[in-house]
């Protein structure tokens, strides 16, 4: 147990989001000075209104904010905040009001996107990888390796690979055989990509994602299952964040096609010969079985899973934990399971909630009705 | 974005599933030759019906097929592809018809099995691992390594450990001191199997996987929690596949066991003390708790769920995101949440879809009623 | 397939449960020697009932036993076993009786945690890891190296690192720029802090855990997606376990911050800016979308999901596979989908079960309704 005694609530709100006070940056230097106000503005492109003289020392949300931070007001929900927050500033939208003394509105047309402006002016910083390769790398001698490449200590990169110019390998990243990553992009920590499988330029892999690994086939026999040869590959496209652990899984033959911009969160798996188009989002835990195609702009929410050989339309959303076991249009939005339009869902959802009223009301006119009747005969 | 422009489609069908023209396989080769369809009906043992001297480079689905591709018919859902696939020649069971001028038969029992030979006839191939240890894996001097083993680079095994002859371990993987490989088994990247685990013969795991994590158990104190010792391993049998990123807990005390054949696929939890029987076949993303028991030749479908303490009889089937909170018999299938009959769950689910309408009926008959007492009054 | 023919079932539940006879200890030694049920009951304070000096081997439970193993019973509903058992002695509480001859009881307060005791009595033990640094691992020269440290082969510990006094590294751990491990915490093979993370004393991260990976936040665009920077951390308190291969995301500013004694299970996905205070207990696969917040003591089941933004009240228990979409009260037990109090989840699943019932019902009830206006007429 900590020193603190046993179940002292962890933090508040404000501890909650702040660096610790005196962390010093793992480079030595103290914490990134303090900005002013006016400072902040012109870096968001912000117009002010108040005193931009104000110091502050970071960002921090409405409700923890202290007289030393910046926040954000994006969700007009949120907006009976302003008169409570701690903040000496708050970037707000066009028509947001307040006329609090003292509080700082620096006026922006997307608070929320300007603000990663400002979170990104205090992020602590940390090094960028040193370019070259590691001593401890192993990597095979018919690799070829583009201009400014980083590979980091304990990667394999195997024969015929093929590194884009800028490509970074953290620690502990194995490229099989054949394998190949874009220009600019990012591996993190023993991501893994099998033999042949492609990543294009600017993507992201987080730490343990696992590109390739065979497709889950097997056939039925007397003596158990006898494996569907899976000879295909991955193929990711450009600008494609890929989260930890998260699976993809290579074709039976041909390839599992990843679009470009489609960003997969964590721990999500793709089965094989899966097509997931140009900027779908899955979100954490999504499960693709099989061949399933995923159109263009479809968002699944978290846990969401999609059934072998159905199609999802251009656009659609599909709610969280929602089982997906028919093919659904475009444009539409479905949740549950199965998974049906979210407002049906939504409407037998409130109508089950009455079911057991709806069952006593039965049972009365029951009643009633045999009433009548008797009187009838 | 892409140079390309943003959204362009990602795929034609057919660019989804073909390797690119003009790609050099790692080693250096040009793709495989062509081979004729009299050539792969050899290959498959089919009954040629057309003309066999036709040219093909590859696999490729019905609808996706080209000129010079081999295709297979497997469900007769599809059977009216054949009239309009671009393939050179199709794999047909024995009784599809299909009189289309220019189109070559490739007539076999099992269109599906015998399209996997095809499919290996024409897999790039990757260089097997070299047997041999390598310099920069550390091997713990008491290891005992069988004939022809593959130790890739940084791999780590510990002392006691045993492997198997022909046991080939990928780069990083971790083997902790007393875990066996059973011969000819296939560990991917960065597989960890803790102290004392076993692994059988003729197994594939897959990168990232976790073998002999702590079981999840904790007694509730007054501060929190203590942790219930995790002393026993994980025994897995031959013949056994599991996924990528998928952990199989060590038991609290004896063993999790897996049994022979037994096919998991990635990112599959099963908790300590589970037993998992011959030939069961656990989809992506099912979790079982702990001590649950899986009988022979049961399948669970992807996010399935099965509780704590719980056995699934032999055979029985469970749907995708079925959640098991109670024993289930043998021979069955079962679906939803909690887990009951399929049909069951289907036609509950078909009321619910007409429970909206069913809660209108029973008010008009409240009205008609009223009415009709107010008469007999 | 085995030697031993297809489809032998696989074990007996003895077998499932015991270290193979005759099994050498990875040191060499041979199994622990046996132990009479006297030396036991002193062992975990237990009161002795019948002949304590029988000798057993190892503990079972109480169907599997053998008349050479040790036993307990800790849930009255297996009560029924003590009369069939097969084991030497069994762990029992206060109140249970069992006047079966040749059946030794150690009578204690709390059967399952004395079992503990005896279950590390027998446990196979291994070598604790050497202090020190391993000469593959890759040590940055301004890390700070607590006392007795065991970094071993092929870590990566990146500048600025703190580690802890007596913090183990098991092998392939990755630790960036600034990350921080307190005193006593254990990191098995492949667990990865991104930069800047900080894990508290006395925590065990099981393998393949990453800490610190992008939260998943893009805002949409014409063109698809544009990342919103996430420059935050993760912050974990002290005795903290994580399970193998889940996901803890930083921060997009601030931290994501799991308290003191929380338990978390393999596969779980917590999100962006979520804040998980002391002593909750996150099951296998649970997914925690970003800025969700759980309580104190709280208990989310087996692949229980929470929505982006939600609260969950101190001490909650939501069951699993459970889809948490609103806030939820402390104290509470909710289930279902979405998420409602466990009752009312109970009374709607068992009114649904009747609901084609109760719709032939309302159809009868219709026809004597006709019949009865006809003749009102």
């Amino acid at each position: 147990m900590t020193a603190g005694g046993a179940f002292a609530t962890l933090a508040s709100p404000r501890d909650r989001r702040r660096t610790p006070p005196g962390a010093r940056r793992p480079n030595g230097q103290e914490r990134a000075v303090a900005k002013t106000l006016a400072e902040i503005a012109e870096h968001c492109g912000a117009a002010l209104e108040g005193d931009g003289s104000r110091l502050v020392v970071g960002p921090a949300d409405l409700e923890g904010a202290s007289a030393d931070e910046v926040s954000f007001l994006a969700n007009p929900r949120y907006a009976g905040l302003l008169g409570t927050t701690g903040a000496a500033g708050v970037l707000v939208g066009a028509d947001a009001e307040c006329a609090r003394e003292g509080l700082t509105l620096l006026r922006v047309e997307d608070p929320n996107r300007a603000f990663s402006r400002v979170v990104e002016l205090f992020a602590d910083g940390w090094s960028p990888p040193a370019a070259g390769v590691h001593p401890s790398a192993v990597v095979d001698e018919s690799a070829s390796l583009g201009e400014g490449v980083s590979i980091a200590a304990h990667c394999v990169v195997g024969p015929g690979v093929t590194l884009g110019a800028g490509a970074v390998l953290h620690p502990g990243v194995v490229l099989g055989e054949g394998a190949r990553v874009g220009d600019g992009s990012v591996l993190h920590p023993h991501v893994v990509l099998y033999p042949l499988c492609e990543v294009g330029a600017r993507c992201v892999l987080h730490a343990g994602a696992v590109l390739g690994a065979d497709g889950f086939g097997f056939d039925p026999t007397a003596a158990g299952w006898e494996k569907v040869p899976q000879c295909g590959r991955v193929v990711v496209g450009d600008d494609v964040e890929i989260g930890a652990n998260s699976c993809i899984d290579r074709a039976r033959f041909g390839a599992t096609r990843i679009g470009n911009m489609v960003k997969i969160d964590n721990l999500v798996q793709v089965g094989h010969n899966c097509l997931v188009e140009d900027a779908a989002l899955l979100c954490a835990q999504v499960g693709m079985a099989g061949t399933a195609t995923i159109r263009t702009r479809v968002i699944l929410a978290g846990q969401a899973g999609v059934g072998g050989h159905l199609e999802i339309g251009a656009g659609t959303q599909v709610g969280g934990q929602a089982g997906v076991t028919g093919n659904l249009p475009a444009g539409g939005a479905f949740t549950g399971w199965p998974a049906r339009p979210a407002r049906q869902a939504l409407r037998e959802t409130a109508h089950l909630k009455r079911l057991p009223e709806l069952a006593r009301t039965v049972r009365e006119l029951q009643e009633r009705l045999d009433e009548l009747e008797k009187g009838a005969r």
